[in-house]
């Protein structure tokens, strides 16, 4: 299970190979939304995403006889461009299984960043089942997206940088709003902010209609989403909370919050405006809750977890909601 | 006139007021570009670009008596922000001098920072000496955009950092392409530079068809622009290079680049697809230079000095050069 210690040792792992993103801010949006709002802009880490901690983390800990047969992951998106940039800077063999209607681009990105890609048909292929057979034949290791213990630990640098950045911004209390799929992230910012800062507190954000974390949390048992698809929200489209994240968050997260898909485009317009990074839904949804939830605290730390967006996609909200 | 003390002076009066901005870089822009191309994000500075560090460095380095008078400043777009901003931040008025035609954005940008905006006619008006007989009456300092020993030094805080993170990153040697209006940055990059990393050598960036500092380093003397429009890099069509920052660029960079609107836009959608950061136009030909021209080193550092754009021409540039 992960604790304090694993994360600050995936944090001298990752030093000087991941990127300490900057939490931002803007007067304007302040003045806006009634009350301070940081953001922690992991679209700005490499491959776009802080999937590339958790990603880095997890190979980085494998002894260096199983890292040399390769790694394996599922994933159509940022998990897949994270695992295949730390396998190709571990000198590392990824095997990335995408389904073949994912995006061009990120199939292209994804081999660009040194994995192998290997294609299949969502309709008349088992996933699992070939990823199964796969992994057996080569000797590869499965990096699962959230629920293993050095990804989560990976993804709790983020926190650990977060505790860093607010003291020197003077902020000892605060509500940590993080964008959530199947908790890793959330998980790990969580346990780095109980060691490090017990002033800044996690909320977690999800799509409306796609609340898993957040009914699973008030039920105080794993929820699932009854449906997996119906949000532009696509990288956080998880059906519930992992079995080894739901645990932490039970216990240190508060009420889950809920963002709108035009919230979390409105989001998107106002960080190109004001804070000049580029969002994709799934990224903005902290941000969202952030500017448009009730009842919160004077000042949040939100994550802008990622930044892989179509154009499409963007231009859409900035026609929609940019000045 | 400015050096590397009043430099480092002005670091010291920034230090915990501007953002220490990320070295960004991106393996598949790389790829692309056939070279290693590292980012310095300015648009991510407070106000959405470097300007408020001039603004900042100029208006702290005034007696106490002098600033509570209040500041001047004439410009319809970053400069305005950034005096604006730092004005406030020092409980000091800020008067800026604005056409009555610049966009509604920055206008009312400028006025939620805390500045008063008075606009004037260009037709009819004499901005020269309406701003004069302002700072006569109100006693107000005025700060200019870039001919000001104290504006670039504020500036030259940019060539500290990126002194530090190119050593942090394992580069001693590259070219450091810099946006270039009337010099004032790139001025302070080089100063910086000489200093504090002497295997980083400047090159100015201008837009094609505005190349006054390329023609003037060419010719060893000042020279000016035949017109005062006519590209998109609207932040940076300034008509001359400075008295102050034209002998420091005659003295420390390499033969000026040039980059095309077409480039500039390229280079948008290309620093939104791989480094997730909004770009204005101006703020972009350092990138764009980076990126297709020839006869460049191994290693290329660019700044990316301002995100201040409308959404309409973001789109523009997505609409055009995006996958």
């Amino acid at each position: 299970m992960t604790d304090i210690t694993m994360i600050r040792a995936a944090a001298a792992r990752l030093a000087g190979h991941a990127r300490v993103t900057p939490l931002l801010n803007a007067p304007l949006l302040d003045a806006m939304a009634g009350r301070r709002i940081f953001v922690k802009a992991e679209c700005l880490q490499l491959t776009g995403s802080f999937k590339f901690r958790g990603g880095w983390s997890a190979i980085s800990a494998l002894d260096p006889a199983t890292r040399a047969k390769g790694v394996m992951a599922y994933s159509s998106g940022n998990h897949a461009q994270g695992v295949a940039l730390a396998a190709s800077r571990h000198g590392c063999p990824a095997v990335i299984l995408m389904p073949s209607d994912a995006p061009t681009v990120k199939i292209a990105n994804t081999r660009a960043y040194g994995a192998e890609v290997i294609l299949y048909d969502r309709a008349t292929e088992d996933r699992d089942a070939l990823g199964a057979r796969l992994t057996a034949e080569r000797g590869l290791t499965l990096i699962k997206p959230f629920d293993d213990p050095q990804v989560v630990a990976g993804q709790g640098t983020t926190g650990l940088e977060i505790a860093e950045q607010a003291r020197a911004e003077g902020v000892a209390e605060a509500t940590v709003i993080t964008c959530c799929g199947g908790g890793g992230l959330s998980a790990g910012i969580a346990l780095a902010l109980e060691a490090e800062a017990p002033g800044l507190t996690v909320r977690t954000a999800e799509p409306k209609g796609f609340d898993d974390v957040a009914r699973s949390l008030r039920a105080g048992r794993i929820e699932r989403n009854a449906a997996a698809t119906g949000s532009i929200c696509d990288a956080i489209l998880t059906p519930a909370p992992g079995a080894l994240t739901f645990p932490i968050l039970a216990r240190l997260c508060g009420p889950g919050l809920v963002a709108t898909d035009d919230q979390a485009l409105r989001a998107m317009a106002l960080a190109f405006a004001h804070l000049r990074i580029v969002l994709e839904p799934g990224g903005a949804v902290a941000l969202a809750a952030a500017l448009f939830a009730p009842d919160l605290p004077d000042t949040v730390i939100c994550t802008a977890s990622g930044g892989n967006v179509d154009p499409a996609t963007f231009r859409m909200a900035l026609d929609r909601f940019a000045d």
